[in-house]
């Protein structure tokens, strides 16, 4: 294997973990642990999305979220924007980053989006250009790109078309979304060589959902093909829209094992991670879905 | 990547599986159990155990479910001897290969066995020779490869040691144990390029726990270094008997999802082993906690 040294784990389970699950979580709760992620080492937390609070009521204390948090100088604290409009709120609340949106998937994103493949690119090129005047670095995540709840296969030439595009309006980095967690090693193989033909592994991020249990698999052939970004939600949490009762995002603490194992840097210290991830199932009242989280619980009733 | 095209899946759910979980099984349940695995197209499935029932009642009914299920030539069923006892049943019962177990790891051998490391071999070896005459293929598995529940680490020369005298006594195949789930793709690397400068490839299996979500991406690693014989219970059947209410064996149907997307043949129905799985669960009353299955109810509630 050709491993890489250090890996930065980008947590989206505040924006891309709760906007999947259904129970609200109180507005102080959320403050209190995004201040718990900042104290373990973390980098980059995804903190929110300012999307129209119809489509995702869980995530309507955007602005609030956003500007009540304590924020650490050496963190990135990014959100999500679909429109103009969302660039705006992000603004106000003065996140690090902004991150647009799409698929690879005609289908999918028509039914995420209400819009064509086509017609989202005139939406998300001002958003981009805006965010970049305005002193942000952007992110674009591609979705559907190993496989789309509705067409089933998706090819690579439209990931690459997608990704084309969005590199050209300037974003920063590319995160590469296998949002129904459907791949398999190989795919990411091929589908990772054919990117990085075309643009550098370091503005390259994997996004993987463990639905099918494969996610560190995938993780591991991206880790050996140079790829240093990874998303992921802490203690798995989400759940995959496509497939209720489905493990979701690759849950942060499951990576951090696998990485730290490997002697792999992340700077991210467990016991912290553990310790938010408590905090957040007290609130929710729930167990998170991780294997980290089900050993550690283990641990307990031992 | 440099992949096998053809792995076999050795189906060890009866066994590993059922000695871990506390609710008993009827023996008619168990029979039609793996008389429905033989028609998925495994060729390999461990179906029992012939240890003193005092130590695991589920496997209490060894002897009957050996002679009561229906056989099929292109399928070796095997099943655990733990002594000259155990292999007496087992002969009687007219299995195709029996498995002798020992630890790498002292203290997990102790408390396992009742006896150190060096006092299992005398017991160990007349039970395989004795196999091997009586027209036996004879298995070793070697557990706590990884780590230890009460050492940590465990060093590689003590799994060379072990691996060494079982295939001095003449196992056909060793089966290489993360007993407790804790092993990640680089160690996997490290200990199996050592096992592979002395033993042959197509004579080592790796028999993988899912406790952490590192499973899949361990068995990647082995792929890689030419390894083909897997281990695995299906719906990830038994958990950990070190970390309760966790995640246990690598499940048979997430390793067939990885395996058939890579395009990588196994010989197995997918539809066949989700039915088995069904089968199982409705028994057990209870769900088999595999993402594979995860996924499947979430189909059926959508």
């Amino acid at each position: 294997m050709n491993l890489q040294k250090k890996v930065t784990i980008k947590e989206v389970g505040p924006r891309d973990g709760l906007q999947n699950e259904k129970q609200m979580i109180q507005t102080e709760d959320k403050i209190e642990w995004i201040n718990m992620l900042s104290e373990t080492g973390l980098t980059y937390i995804e903190i929110t999305s300012f999307v129209n609070p119809r489509w995702i009521p869980q995530l309507a204390d955007a602005v609030q979220v956003a500007k009540s948090i304590k924020r650490k100088n050496d963190i990135t604290y990014a959100a999500l924007v679909p429109n103009e409009r969302g660039l705006e709120g992000a603004l106000e609340a003065n996140v690090d980053e902004v991150a647009v949106f799409m698929s690879a998937s005609e289908t999918h994103n028509l039914k995420n989006i209400n819009k064509s493949i086509s017609d989202t690119y005139p939406v998300l090129k001002p958003v981009i250009q805006e965010g970049i005047v305005a002193g942000k670095s952007v992110r674009g995540y591609v979705s559907t790109v190993f496989g789309c709840p509705y067409e089933g296969e998706v090819s690579i030439d439209s990931v690459l078309a997608v990704s084309e595009q969005l590199f050209s309006y300037g974003i920063e980095e590319l995160s590469l979304g296998d949002t129904i967690g459907v791949a398999n090693p190989k795919q990411v193989e091929e589908v990772l060589t054919e990117v990085l033909k075309r643009f550098p592994r370091e503005r390259i991020a994997m996004h993987f959902h463990n639905t099918r249990g494969t996610a560190l698999a995938n993780v591991l052939v991206a880790l050996n093909l140079g790829i240093t970004n990874f998303d992921s939600a802490l203690g798995g949490l989400g759940g995959c829209p496509y497939a209720p009762g489905a493990s979701g995002n690759l849950a942060t603490d499951d990576l951090h094992y696998m990485l730290a194992g490997m002697g792999i840097e992340t700077g991210i210290n467990k016991e912290k991670l553990i310790q938010a991830a408590r905090f957040l199932e007290e609130k929710m009242g729930k167990e998170l879905p991780s294997h980290t989280m089900q050993t550690e619980r283990s641990k307990i009733s031992n």
